[in-house]
């Protein structure tokens, strides 16, 4: 390892991600200076090498690059405040959970300070951060990204997506979008799996491998948006669907589950159906999720 | 090939499905009869070597193995109910969608006719029929399973899930929640990266990447439901998710996209939350599932 190859981190927050975070970049041997807000947290890390800061200021004093991964936008702020001075010339990256509309802010702040900033959406749990698996979105300053890459490597698979600020937290809400939705049918799936008395273990490794046959939708639906044609390469209808879900609807009350996760997708259907549309592919919903004030569907 | 290998079977019903099933019979080398409510859908196969049934009666009289690929259940009725006297000693093998208590109705009407039944949930779409990814989930008759499984393989990878009729469909509508759920998300996830002009089909790569990376969802949950224990290796805890799903939901509603498809989430972590069991896993959502007339939080 080359001088080079140690560049001093501070990492502000030590939550669980914090801390993987943390341990991520001593195992690769960077110098880390740690700070928490209840210092005590910061007790296994120092065992493992990292120097504790004795407050904000020193945690910022001491690296040119500086990991924020707080609890969220209130808690950067009720940290960072008080050393607005500090800041000038070092890399501000904000790994914390936020809106588009946070990042912009605290970009700007970063801005009227002097400080590059950088803001990244962590796709990843605590427990993937220094694998292949793990990856960040960041946005914001070009030049922090470049500076730091090799480093932020350590962490987690990087992907710059351009220097709005807001953009990697924009890709952050579409992607856990997705994930809850998924989550919502999983728990929906395991729900009405129950009423028959099935082990969840015993039936997760189908739901597990329907779920991924069914993924390519992913693909198909891309394309459909991009070309603006929801009627390329439909494999069943909307309006088959429509009348399929309805059933599904019925079929999942029959078994005494509750269909309200499930049943707002139904009304977009017939809405769709309703609207001329049946003989598009599902992805044509998406139209009925803009918001539009004049022709609002509710 | 030898004669065994060569059944006759039947196949009620040309739809994409039916024609998709059809195919894969006749590319196997089974004698392949074919009917459909309107005959010219049967011409391609007839090209390919099925032979046209002149009507219903027809076609159930040419072979002991009839599969039913329909509409629905009251196209099945529709089509069978004039032929009951015709059934007997032959296994009915219905893949046309339907409910639990559509398969119980079915096998019943069968066993009054003395014919054997066997309800099929195709997890497929038409164009997987005859590949590795299809898989057909079968319940009721062992005896019927056991006799043509040989033949049902060359459809999709087949699991048999015992003699229950309806037990097959209470899987297929599991998974479809699950597969719905994963649609809901997906659209979601699109409309908002559409805020950010960003081209779907660049979005699609994370989008697909992070739905494999969390789909592990699965395999968590489901020990954490067989165990009875919502706090069994919580990476965030359900207080936690409920905080940032409501950041979620705010942040999408600022990019002008509805939540109408997540919201019902939001609103069951905010009971689970209130209900005092913030510290643990997404997954205990599950128990607001189950309809209680006495206690239903709606």
């Amino acid at each position: 390892m080359t001088d080079s190859d140690r560049t001093p981190v501070t990492v502000l927050g030590l939550g669980a991600m914090g801390t993987a975070l943390a341990e991520a970049l001593l195992a690769a041997g960077h110098p880390t200076t740690v700070w928490n807000r209840t210092r005590h947290k910061a007790e296994p890390l120092v065992a493992r090498g990292a120097r504790p800061a004795t407050d904000v200021a020193d945690a910022i004093a001491a690296s040119r690059l500086v990991i924020v991964c707080l609890l969220d936008h209130a808690s950067v702020h009720a940290t960072l405040d008080g050393h607005a001075e500090r800041v000038r010339g070092r890399a501000l990256v904000n790994l914390t959970s936020g809106t588009p509309a946070q990042a912009e802010e605290l970009a700007a702040w970063a801005a009227a300070h002097g400080a590059d900033h950088l803001d990244g959406g962590i796709m990843a749990v605590p427990t993937m951060i220094g694998s292949r698996e793990a990856f960040v979105l960041y946005s914001g300053s070009r030049h922090a990204f470049q500076d730091h890459r090799a480093v932020l490597e350590v962490l987690a698979e990087t992907h710059y997506l351009g220097e709005e600020p807001g953009r990697a937290a924009v890709h952050d809400v579409a992607l856990l979008s997705g994930m809850y939705g998924m989550f919502m049918g999983v728990l929906q799936s395991f729900a009405v799996i129950r009423t028959e008395g099935v082990p969840a273990t015993t039936f997760a490794p189908l739901l597990g491998r329907w779920l991924s046959a069914m993924a390519g939708f992913v693909d198909g639906a891309a394309r459909q948006i991009d070309e603006g044609d929801y009627t390329l390469d439909v494999s069943s209808s909307l309006a088959m669907q429509a009348g399929a879900f309805a059933e599904l609807l019925h079929a999942t009350e029959e078994r005494g589950i509750s269909t309200r996760l499930l049943a707002p997708l139904g009304r977009l259907l017939d809405r769709r159906v309703a609207d001329g549309h049946g003989d598009e592919d599902i992805t044509g919903v998406l139209e009925l999720l803009t918001l539009d004030h004049r022709k609002d569907p509710s």
